[in-house]
């Protein structure tokens, strides 16, 4: 037998007082959680199953796989018609909270026969709400992943030899990452986007649209995942951009570094600097109580004063945001975009990644995540941010 | 612009034509498209967006990501409320399939309330049948698929060095499937199985259980992906089961082959030459009519007949199936189980694992990938089925 719970008992207690602050502001009774990632951040842990949370009583841990797991509140069951019989009649909740934006319509068509007799709201915001604002453990999860990350960013350059394709590239990267603790994994909330192990992009591939929502693009190398790496020679004049998984803890930290090989045009080192001018700038106004979109329109007008903005978050196709909160997943909240309604918090995790594309050289600019504090904007990813000419 | 179909045209129209059959035998006038799986079947791409087809009339894409593509049937939308407009109100759809098994609830409510007049029922069931017979175009990919993944597999005792943990074997192994071609990418159907490159077992740890429905279990180093490695130095007595990511086209293969390293035990060689036997015998009598069932009751005698049912499938924990389908996602129709109702079809793929854990030593057993013929089953996973011992 082990432990369910793969956090500490103090800390999961906080994360589920929170929660019940959320769940009663919204009016909520009770909330189960089917997503694995909201099931990881409950208790430290992914399981087949789902957690029962009520406003009041214990929560219920509902589990179908690992065997052999023990704790307050665990409860092996088959299937989820079961979970009624667990809970006592007269405690059913009247208003039930579940993961309508991440939960399939016929997971939810069976579990709201199962709570028959409760309505049924959503309750993905709430669950959204609670991990933007992360725990002083969680940031300490993040902290890791951040000086893990950027140790091995350190030692990019002497994974290049002359001659490599972008791919060739990224495999030694994704060695280097897994041997210093990476666990591949790239947890991203929704089916629709998809990704392995980060994006490299070099020279004119850069400019290629992709079908996903990340600030850029490429090609990839096949329809099934249309997007990064094409297989692209790294010629002289071209820029690298490296954004590649900074999962070692099952809480990523997002970070971008820009590579060269040989020179590259006054174009691009400006605009490069510009990312770099922007994210200091953005961090060193950021704090809690600031607005999303503000932040989103001083990166805009930087770049526009610097008549960069033909080129800023993409070129052919234009990202909608330059900036995205993060933690178990690499979307969560707050979003840095125009129409964003976010105001960022104490607690919040957030990836700022204000990038240009210039054709034919490559994409250009630097991509950071910081912790928002009190006293200002914490950062984690600290390699070194000027452009790294590769050796000839 | 470039084409939206990557697939050739008469593939294109084979598949529509295939989809058209099974709408209309089920009574639906018309599918919508969302998710990637399905997206890129229809078209070979994965792009943002939605596809509909009726069961009479022209195939619609509707794109919102990447910008340039084109193709009959391709428009642009920002959001899916467009759609309705794009479709004669005279021809709109009386019964909408909508794959309900996939879609999260939040995205099957917008589109119900865009499809107002239309009754919406769940067409995922459609889906993966068309999905579990695969045309002789997607045979070559999967083949392709099969010779690289082999390819592979052949060089892994050169890359296991003395004192090597599971870890660091299988990030060698990842990355000579990578040099491969390895996609990387895992494709799953329904999000809570996650996974990330394969799996490694060795010694003991092939004994943990595993929150996934997997056929065999691991703990994993860190709770957010609880199966396979887990730092294990790989130890003299121990077999290492390799069962790694086969997605060189966008379709996998699954293959799994034991490794040794010394001496193992009798009861495991015994084991793992139980399961060649069952894979050869099911391989022997499987073929286009024969149940599912009955294959998985002829391997589980096989494997009682030779008083191994304690280890088959796992020991702590035992998976419930010794075979599935595959192509685009690992599990597809169909499911080699004891309650299936599955019958088997000319162009189904197929893996068949019949796997063994044995205490203290690890998992023993092959994995091969088959298609169903009008002949029998085609091997497409070649690599020697015998344990390989590692050189000490």
């Amino acid at each position: 037998m082990q432990p369910l719970l793969l956090i500490p008992y103090p800390e999961f207690e906080k994360r589920i007082t929170n929660l019940r602050s959320l769940m009663t502001g919204a009016g909520l009774d009770a909330v189960l959680i089917t997503d694995n990632a909201n099931k990881f951040y409950v208790t430290g842990r992914v399981f087949a199953g789902m957690i029962y949370i009520p406003a009041q009583g214990e929560t219920m841990m509902f589990v179908r796989r690992p065997v052999e797991l023990e704790g307050d509140g665990v409860t092996y069951i088959r299937k989820p018609e079961q979970i009624a019989e667990s809970i006592n009649p007269l405690n059913m909740p009247q208003v039930l909270g579940l993961e309508l934006d991440v939960t399939d319509y016929s997971t939810v068509e069976r579990l709201k026969k199962v709570f028959s007799a409760s309505e049924t709201v959503n309750c993905s915001q709430i669950m959204r709400a609670a991990r933007a604002v992360k725990t002083p453990w969680e940031i300490e999860q993040m902290r890791l992943s951040g000086k893990k990350q950027s140790h091995v960013y350190r030692r990019i350059p002497r994974l290049f030899r002359p001659g490599m394709t972008d791919l060739e590239l990224q495999i030694e990267i994704e060695r280097e990452l897994r041997l210093e603790g990476c666990l591949g994994q790239f947890r991203i909330s929704g089916d629709s986007m998809e990704l392995f192990m980060g994006s490299l992009l070099v020279g004119e591939n850069a400019d290629n649209p992709t079908a996903y929502d990340f600030a850029m693009g490429g090609a990839g190398v096949n329809g099934s995942l249309p997007g990064g790496a094409d297989g692209t020679l790294i010629r002289p004049g071209n820029t690298i951009m490296i954004d590649m998984n900074g999962d070692f803890t099952g809480y990523m930290t997002d970070q971008t570094r820009t590579f060269a090989l040989g020179k590259i045009s006054d174009l691009a080192l400006k605009a490069h600097q510009c990312s770099i001018d922007i994210c200091r700038h953005i961090a060193s106004i950021a704090g809690t109580g600031t607005e999303a979109k503000t932040l989103y329109a001083e990166a805009e007008k930087i770049a526009a004063d610097n008549n960069l903005h033909t080129y800023f978050m993409g070129h052919r196709q234009k990202a909608g945001f330059i900036g995205h909160g993060l933690g178990i997943e690499i979307n969560e909240l707050p979003v840095i975009a125009p129409r964003s309604r976010d105001i960022l918090k104490t607690g919040n995790a957030i990836a700022l990644e204000p990038k240009f594309v210039i054709p034919k050289i490559g994409a250009v600019g630097i991509e950071n995540t910081y912790i928002v504090t009190d006293t200002g904007m914490e950062l984690l990813t600290d390699a070194p941010e000027q452009i790294i000419y590769f050796e000839e």
